[in-house]
C-alpha cells in the first residue's frame, strides 16, 4: 500500500484519505467479520475504498471480507482488464487486451443452500432482471467510455433457458441502445474454449457471477502476468478497488512484493473519481518502467528483464518515469474517462401473475416412481392433477425408464387444467393432506404464468 | 460413421451391430424427441450405443437427444481424454495428456427453473451423494486402469460449502481407497486458470457437471485439435460413445470430414466392452497415420502435413497402418483395459433428520426490509421467531445496510429456539396466516438438522 500511495501522490492525484485496519489483525482480535463497525462507517462515508490484499484465517467461522464488502455495499460490477505485455512479460498469448465485466452479487453466490434429504443438497441460482440490466449496461457504458469496439456475452441459455435466458435477453435488449458497439453472444463452454485459446478474439466480455469468477481467473492467468492486474468493484453508491491477487503474508514487509496489482486497482480508482489525468500519467509511467526491464522478482526473467528490484525501487522507477510514455507498448489515454455515472435501476411495471400449479418436493426412499405416484394420487382433485414426477430433473413418471437412477429427492408437479388457476389455499390443502398421508414434503415451488406465459421449465423428457 | 465402422471391422473387432436412425430426419418427421420408441428399445436391449454427431433443429421445441440419452439411460460419467499431438498438430501446449471426468446427470443441468416474482428467476443446483460417489469412484477406477498417476478435483466449496462441499468431501473419502494414486483439490477458478495455462500439471480431473462442461471444452480446444477427440458417456447399465464435436451438415457426405472424433469414441467403446486388443491396434495405427502427416483438411498445415486426404482415404491409411506403432508419438497400451465394472451405489443408513425452521420466500415490492419485518412479525410464535431476512442471499434484516440493493424476492427465515423442533403443521399454520395477511409466499425451503448438525447455510453477513 505504501509504494502505491507514494506513486499516487507523486503523480499529483487530488486525494483525501482515511486509513482503516481490516483483515487478519481484526479477525484475530475476535471479530469474525474482519472489520469493525467504525471502519464500515468510514467506508460508507467516503464511498471509495482502496483495499490491500487481506488474509482470511482458515477455519474458525471467519467470513470473507471481500464477499461481505461486495454484497453489503451493492458493488454489482467487477471489472478486470487482462492485458498481455509481450515481449516484456512472457506469455503464450502475445496479443491480448480484454476486459471482463463480472456480475458480482447474485447467481449461485447468493449462497442459499439447503439439505433436506439424506442424499441431495441444493443451492439456489438466482438471476434478477435488475442484476442483469445493471451489469450489462455497465459493460456497454464502460466499453463506450474506454473506446472499446465490442461487447460479448457468455451464457448457458441452451440449458438454463430461464435464468441464463434472462441474462441473454437483457443483453440483447440493452445492446440495441449501443449501435456503435458490436455485440455477440457465445454459449459459455465454447466461449471459454475460445477465450483460453484465442483471447485476441475478445474485447469486453460480460458474464454472470460464476462464469465471470472462473473465466476472469483464466484470462488473467494466460496474460502471463496475473500478479500485475487490478480490479474494480463498482456499486451505485460505493466502489472498492484492489489487486486481483491474494495476500502473500510470507513476503509482506520485506520489500519483495510487486506493487503493480494494487497500483492498477488505484489507477482504476483514479479514473472512477475523475482523476483521469493522474491515472493516465501513472499507467504510462508504469508501462514505460516494465518496458525498461525494471522488474520485481515475480516477473524477473534473465532473458528479457534488465534489472531486478525491490518494491520501493520499483515504485521509485515508476515515479521517475511520470510524464514519460512507453515506446514499444501502446500508451493509454484516459482523456475521456470521467466518472461513469449510470442511471439507477427503475422497477418495471408488474406483469399479470397467475398461479397455475405447484411443485411439491418429497423425501422418499422407495424405488419405483409408479409407487410414489400411487401414494400421492389421493392429493389430486378434479381441477388439479399430478402431471409428472422427476428425479434430479428427469421425468420418471409417467412413462419413465427403469435405467434412470433415482435418489431420495422427488419433485411432484401438480398442475391445473389449462386455463384454470390455483389458489394458495389449495396449496395449503395439498400440504395438509400430505401430512395426513405421512408424505414428507421438504419444499415447495409455486408455478406461475406471467402475462399468460408459463414461467417454469418442463421436466427433461416431458 | 461408415469410415469408422470400416476401421473397426478391419481391426478384427468382434461386434454385432444394429443400426438406428436418430436426429434430424426423425425430428423433422414430427417426433420432437428425435428418436422413435423402437430405436430406444434397440439401445436399451444392446446397451452400447455409438452415436454420430446429430443436428437438433433450432426452434420448434425440439429436445436435445444428447441430453435425453444421458439422463434417461443414467449415463453418469462423461469421459474426455484431451491430448496434444505436437509437433504433428499445432498447439500452444505441446505437453498435454489429461482426461476430464465430468458428472453428467445433475448439478444445474437438472434444468429445474422457476420464475415467481417479476424480477427474479431461479434455477436449482442439485448435488447428490450417490452422484458424487459414482463419478468420483469412476475417476479413480479409470485412473487405476489406465495407469494414470493423479486425480484432481475442482470445486467452488469456499462459496458453496454444502453442494460443492459434498463433492469435495466425497472426493476426499474415496481418494483414501486409492493410496497408490495422488489426489489433490483446486478451487475451480484457480484450477481453471492453471488448466488453461499449464495443462501439463494435470492427469485425471473430476468435476461436477457445469464445471466439467466448460472446462472439458477448454481442455479439448487448447490441445489444438478439438475435432479429433472422442468421449464416452458411461452408466451402470448402458453406455454411449461419440465424437465431442457437433454435426457439420454442410460438409456431410462430401468425403471431407475428419472421422477421428468418432473413431476415438469407438476406441473408448472397444475398451469398454473388453475389445481392448482391437482398441489398441486402431489407436496406434491412427497415431502412426497422424505422424505420417496424412491429414484431413481440418488439421492440414502446409508446414507439418505431408498429404491432404478425404475421409475415405484417411480411413484407408489408418487401416493400412493397423499393426504398426507410432515412432515419435507415444504408443498406447490397453493390455489392462478390461471392462470397468463398478459396484452399484448402495444407499447409506438414514441420518436423524429434525425440522428446525423454514425459509419463506416472499414476492414483495416494498423497499425497506424493516417494513417487511413488521408485516410478517405477526407470524411469529413463542417458539418460532423471524431470525433474518435476506435479499439475493445477503442479510438485510436485522441490521441491514441501506446500500444493499434489493429486488422483489425476499427470503424470511423462521427458526425455532435452539433445541426446539418444528412440525409440518406449524409450517402450514404459517402459510395459512400469511394468506390471511395477504403475504405472497412463492416457495418454501424447510430447514433441517441431520444428526444434530444444521444442514442449511447462514445468510451472508449473518
Amino acid at each position: 500500500m505504501e509504494a502505491t500511495l507514494e506513486i499516487l501522490l507523486a503523480a499529483g492525484a487530488q486525494l483525501e484519505m482515511d486509513e482503516i485496519e481490516v483483515g487478519e489483525k481484526v479477525y484475530l482480535s475476535g471479530n469474525t467479520s474482519g472489520i469493525a463497525r467504525e471502519a464500515w462507517d468510514v467506508i460508507r462515508k467516503n464511498k471509495i475504498f482502496l483495499k490491500s490484499p487481506i488474509t482470511t484465517p482458515q477455519g474458525g467461522g471467519y467470513k470473507s471480507l471481500n464477499v461481505s464488502t461486495r454484497k453489503f455495499l451493492g458493488l454489482y460490477a467487477n471489472v478486470r482488464p487482462c492485458v498481455s505485455l509481450h515481449p516484456f512479460v512472457k506469455t503464450k498469448h502475445p496479443i491480448m487486451d480484454l476486459v471482463i465485466v463480472r456480475e458480482n452479487e447474485e447467481d449461485l453466490y447468493a449462497g442459499i443452500e439447503h439439505q433436506q434429504t439424506d442424499e441431495v443438497v441444493q443451492c439456489l441460482k438466482l438471476i434478477s432482471r435488475p442484476g442483469c440490466e445493471k451489469i450489462v449496461r455497465y459493460a456497454f457504458e464502460y466499453a463506450k467510455q474506454q473506446g472499446r469496439k465490442k461487447v460479448t456475452c457468455f451464457t448457458k441459455d441452451n440449458i438454463m433457458k430461464q435464468t441464463d435466458g434472462l441474462f441473454h435477453k437483457v443483453f440483447d435488449e440493452i445492446a440495441l441502445e449501443y449501435p456503435e458497439i458490436v455485440n455477440e453472444h457465445w454459449i459459455v463452454d465454447i466461449g471459454a474454449a475460445k477465450l483460453a485459446d484465442t483471447p485476441e478474439a475478445f474485447d469486453v466480455i460480460v458474464m454472470a457471477n460464476l462464469y465471470g469468477d472462473i473465466l476472469s481467473d483464466v484470462a488473467a492467468q494466460i496474460t502471463g502476468s496475473v500478479g500485475l492486474a487490478g480490479s474494480a468493484n463498482i456499486g451505485e453508491e460505493c466502489a472498492m478497488f484492489e489487486a486481483i491477487h491474494g495476500s502473500a503474508p510470507l513476503i509482506a514487509g520485506q520489500n519483495i512484493a510487486n506493487p503493480s496489482g494494487l497500483l492498477h486497482g488505484a489507477i482504476m480508482m483514479l479514473n472512477h473519481i475523475g482523476e483521469s489525468l493522474a491515472a493516465e500519467k501513472i499507467h504510462n509511467a508504469w508501462l514505460r518502467t516494465i518496458e525498461e526491464g525494471i522488474h520485481t522478482a515475480d516477473i524477473y526473467d534473465a532473458g528479457t528483464s534488465k534489472e531486478r528490484v525491490g518494491t520501493k525501487e520499483f515504485a521509485r522507477a515508476v515515479i521517475a518515469n511520470l510524464g514519460k510514455l512507453p515506446t514499444a507498448l501502446k500508451a493509454v489515454s484516459y482523456a475521456n474517462s470521467s466518472a461513469l455515472v449510470l442511471p439507477k435501476y427503475k422497477r418495471k411495471a408488474a406483469a399479470k401473475k397467475e398461479l397455475v400449479g405447484v411443485d411439491l418436493f418429497i423425501h422418499w426412499t422407495g424405488a419405483s416412481p409408479d409407487t410414489l405416484a400411487e401414494l400421492i394420487q389421493p392429493l389430486e382433485k378434479a381441477q388439479l392433477k399430478l402431471s409428472m414426477i422427476t428425479n434430479r430433473g428427469i421425468k420418471v413418471y409417467p412413462d419413465g425408464f427403469k435405467e434412470t437412477f433415482c435418489t431420495d429427492h422427488w419433485r411432484c408437479r401438480f398442475k391445473t387444467n389449462d386455463g384454470d388457476l390455483l389458489t394458495k389455499n389449495e396449496i395449503i390443502e395439498l400440504l395438509t393432506k400430505s401430512e395426513e398421508l405421512n408424505i414428507d414434503i421438504i419444499k415447495t415451488e409455486n408455478l406461475y404464468a406471467f402475462d399468460g406465459i408459463a414461467a417454469y421449465s418442463l421436466g427433461q423428457g416431458q
